[in-house]
């Protein structure tokens, strides 16, 4: 029997790779709230919608089924389609391995690292890459996982002088020195575990940092924009929102 | 007569040094909308507002009264007093012809920069210079200018990469060569000269640029945050903030 | 039903995942010539054998079976088992997803990049991460490939000064932009289409660039080096190799 | 009454502002000297009197009469008139604001630090940035104020290398990283401590690198140069000088 | 009498300068193992032999007598002229007196340096420069003496992670502190003391460095390419070469 | 008959590395200006003259009789005993070839260079590597050459800014690229020839830029400092000097 085709029938059986789409919606919201965000915020005089044409969106007819079955599943979880998924469907192959990757490191059930703190590596990472589709949709995530609306804005600007616990410092730090490709020493290891993270969690950050060093450098050369509906995701408590919304 | 003090006569008469503290609160919306999101915007949960503990603000009774009179209107026209102002009350000396420079260079009337301009400047070099409370409190502003909700966070991580015109790529490219201290030549002045910006345009450029390399650098050495209000500010337009707050 | 695994159970039937193993072995040369080269080279006296302890691969009874299988497989072929096999096969999902991805990458078969080109890629980006394992296995694979011996030792001490076609400077001009995480602009593309390169092949020389981007990351925080056979592979004609081994 | 204004009044009154044009000149040398230095030194054969060409000095006619009082002092005092007074006229409102922010840190009476201290400070702030009218001007002033004819030099190549005592060391080492915009941590601050520096010493240092970071750029895009004098300043003891001037 | 010349009288009778060929071809290996290389090793499908055009080798009517000699000393030896002969031979002059620099450090005697040390700083340092014929001809030398086929392949890609002793890394360290030009402090000496390493042996660690900072340099603007030997020289047991060429 | 040696012989015969010494202290000025000078310039209130305590120079019993014959010629001619000397003491072996390599490059009578020329670029290179001594001395050596009091100081902050004519930046500019290690490629040989300089002058430039790359860092182990006479030569037109020393 073919090897890696049973393995990704075992993942199939446990389900994890299977509820990428669904956590990729989950990470930016619920519908109700981001339909109702895009009446609200017209973003029409300001260029920020500047459409992806370097590598456009195929035609539909053109794309392999599971492909748009994905898209239209993660468009209805959103409220829109977030352009990372645009432009990674010029390459099937690579969207199905790319989308199975992300999945693995950031939704990993085990370990000490929850989703705030994936998606604060995400944003640390990503701003050392200048990478504006990276920071700007994963400071939207971490709004909402964290409930703090401007701590991801602080880490943007300046990641040490942000209102950080001391074991989210530990964290990033680990994760930048592996943005930087810095020899990795026993020494990194020893400050981790004196926040609480064993060689598990070193290596979950470090695999986020890396799968953010790959995905950062794929959204350059694609010229991948952000969606504007992530600049405004998660800045207003929820209870306003719905009010406003009503 | 001594010559110095006949100048600064010279500028009250004329009164530009004196809408300093109008221009500062401007900058920062009017009171209503201020107050309105501070109610709203919570931001107990999150250490934000983490107060500037370095160098605190004098008491009261310890101020110049000209200092005290700065501040309330900043405090009232603003809805909440901008650290920067608690901060720099430590020095009265320096408070003083600190603000009169900012205001020379970012409220002169003449020549070609909009005060769009100037605060998209002042966040491009306060994002070389990782400042928190510059990068945040003048992205605020430049929202507020521009009416555009995204393009500072979009300069923020990567002003190549940003929705800017040509004739806003020159003028950063020129702050920005500035700030990295570069040796400015007549290739430069050239270049912006193609984008209609003339020598006295340049100088503007240079000369804001120049103050935010002191103004970051002073807020670096006094741990100055930024205050939680200026995350949101300038984010909603304001139909949409004005009903919700009805 | 679920289309992530639709469209894996499409690749299965296409078959290109499954090449993996096999392309894994045959980038390392065959089977009796590596034997050959175990006998030939004795590493003892060095301790290049450094064995990776940071993350030592667990008990083949712990791994799930089609890890095992992929393992042996490539033991078999490359007549030694390559260290990052045994380092990743710490994660199993992430042992899948990676070396799927790089076979998407590395061995597709359309587009203008020869074998050797994507392992001169893989050279290049890798020295500018200092990555031992990356470097030394793919000089040895693209020794393999190209058949010239000396190349990859060229471009791993400086890429400018080495015996390129301007073909080949054109592209790892491109891939080292993008592994230095420059914004990629239309020029980039302009100056690739000039030796032949048109977009699709862009795509694939920032992905081939963009992967080892994330894997000489998770070289590092795994403390991965490499196999000793990987130095001298490549390095002497097979003519010769095989009259002195027989 | 106006706020910004009666503080004005107040200094006036103190007298602190007022000082500044008779600084200046004090800190260049006395007339009698500078006179002589002008036969003495003749620079004729080498182009180091480039004129500041790019904003030439403006008609005295043009001038305000305080700024046009403040020049005429400043040379009385100098026995020549230092560049960035002709460059900074192009700009009174600047010119007033920027001689008054330096003698507010440059001539402040009180704390640790000495005139060669602050003097010393400019020397190392502008070596950094590299620009040469501070550079050669302020290491005059450090040669008149410490009488140490050779450390400002040293101080310009390597300051780590320079004859400096480890309170000056550790002066420089936080002006400096003032002026790398570093992050300022309470490290700093103790670093500082034990050399007999508090936390107003701290301000001190810190807002002269400051300000010499915004004065730096200033003198880069104004393309300023140093006046001839200033090389030889403070270079021969004056004994000497005035008898070989007799 | 005039002293230059006496000094080197004493140099000739002691012979120290004059081992110089000789050991430079020792070096390289010896005559019948180098012609048997030129056979196996045909690099004719690769341009690894670009010729060095900028300086070509004068003819050698037009050289002295004494450079004619030492080249052909050095070719005998080797089994091939080290392209830095042909170089230099542009300038009899600075031939002489960079080969006697090159022997008096690279030769010495006495003090802890082994000659593989010697030849791991200069690979070590030349790699730093990116200098391709020092780092292969040197790395080459290293595997000579030190009979580790892989080491300095391994310092090549990045000292940090090779198989490297604490003695050899703080060796190391020191060169490469030197080549970077930084400040030589009294901690640099303890730590190389720490490792056996006393004032003497600093000496010789740095001046070989020092060196090579030059040689790299030389390299670079005559476009010294290394020859093909260099590549495959020392990576195969000698007994095992025996064989195969008998 | 031994080759080097054959040389070296003829060396002598045609004198050009016997006028060694006499070349240096003629760098250097004069021995009457050079007491006078001691006399008028006393550094005992500054520690300018710091020992050079790491290398102590040897007993002079313990020299060989050439190296005494050297240091005393020197001293005579300059009027002081630059302190180089006294550190290359320590190893008669490498002085010698470190004074000879000197001469050769800087002493060379054929090409474009003039010695102000050499001495200029051995100031830029210095002050790249941030070292005392060769800044400090080659400053002198070129303000007696050139007879231009200010430009070396000039070139020490900011060559860029400096006022050179074309020709000199041109010159610069190529020996800069050296210095750094850039690679070398044939525009740099382009931009040099538009200026009127050869392949022959190019070589004389790279290999000076050569040579003090390994001379700065030699000065940096050895903790070299300046002598204190260096930081006044050739600031005083000559005819004003002999005028006060009378």
């Amino acid at each position: 029997m073919k090897p890696l085709f049973s393995s990704l029938l075992q993942l199939r059986t446990r389900g994890s790779v299977l509820l990428l789409p669904r956590t990729m919606s989950e990470r930016f919201g619920g519908k109700h709230r981001s339909v109702t965000m895009n009446h609200a915020y017209n973003t029409k005089g300001e260029n920020a919608t500047k459409p992806t044409e370097r590598y456009p969106m195929p035609d539909k007819k053109d794309l392999p089924h599971d492909i748009i079955e994905h898209m239209e599943e993660a468009k209805v979880k959103n409220g829109f389609l977030p352009n990372v998924f645009k432009v990674m469907a010029n390459r099937p192959e690579e969207f199905r391995v790319f989308f199975t990757y992300h999945d693995v490191v950031m939704n990993k059930k085990t370990g000490n690292l929850s989703m705030a703190d994936k998606e604060l590596i995400a944003v640390a990472v990503s701003i050392v890459n200048h990478t504006p589709y990276c920071v700007i949709a994963h400071s939207a995530s971490h709004r909402k996982y964290s409930k703090k609306p401007s701590l991801a804005d602080q880490v943007a600007v300046n990641w040490k002088m942000a209102d950080l616990s001391d074991r989210e410092v530990a964290m990033l730090e680990f994760a930048l020195a592996v943005c930087r490709a810095d020899n990795i020493t026993e020494e990194h290891f020893q400050k981790l575990e004196a926040h609480g993270f064993d060689r598990e969690d070193a290596w979950d950050i470090g695999s986020i940092s890396a799968f953010f060093a790959m995905s950062n450098r794929i959204a350059h050369f694609t010229d991948l924009h952000p969606n504007p509906e992530f600049y405004i995701m998660g800045r207003i408590p929820r209870e306003k929102e719905k009010t406003s919304s009503s």
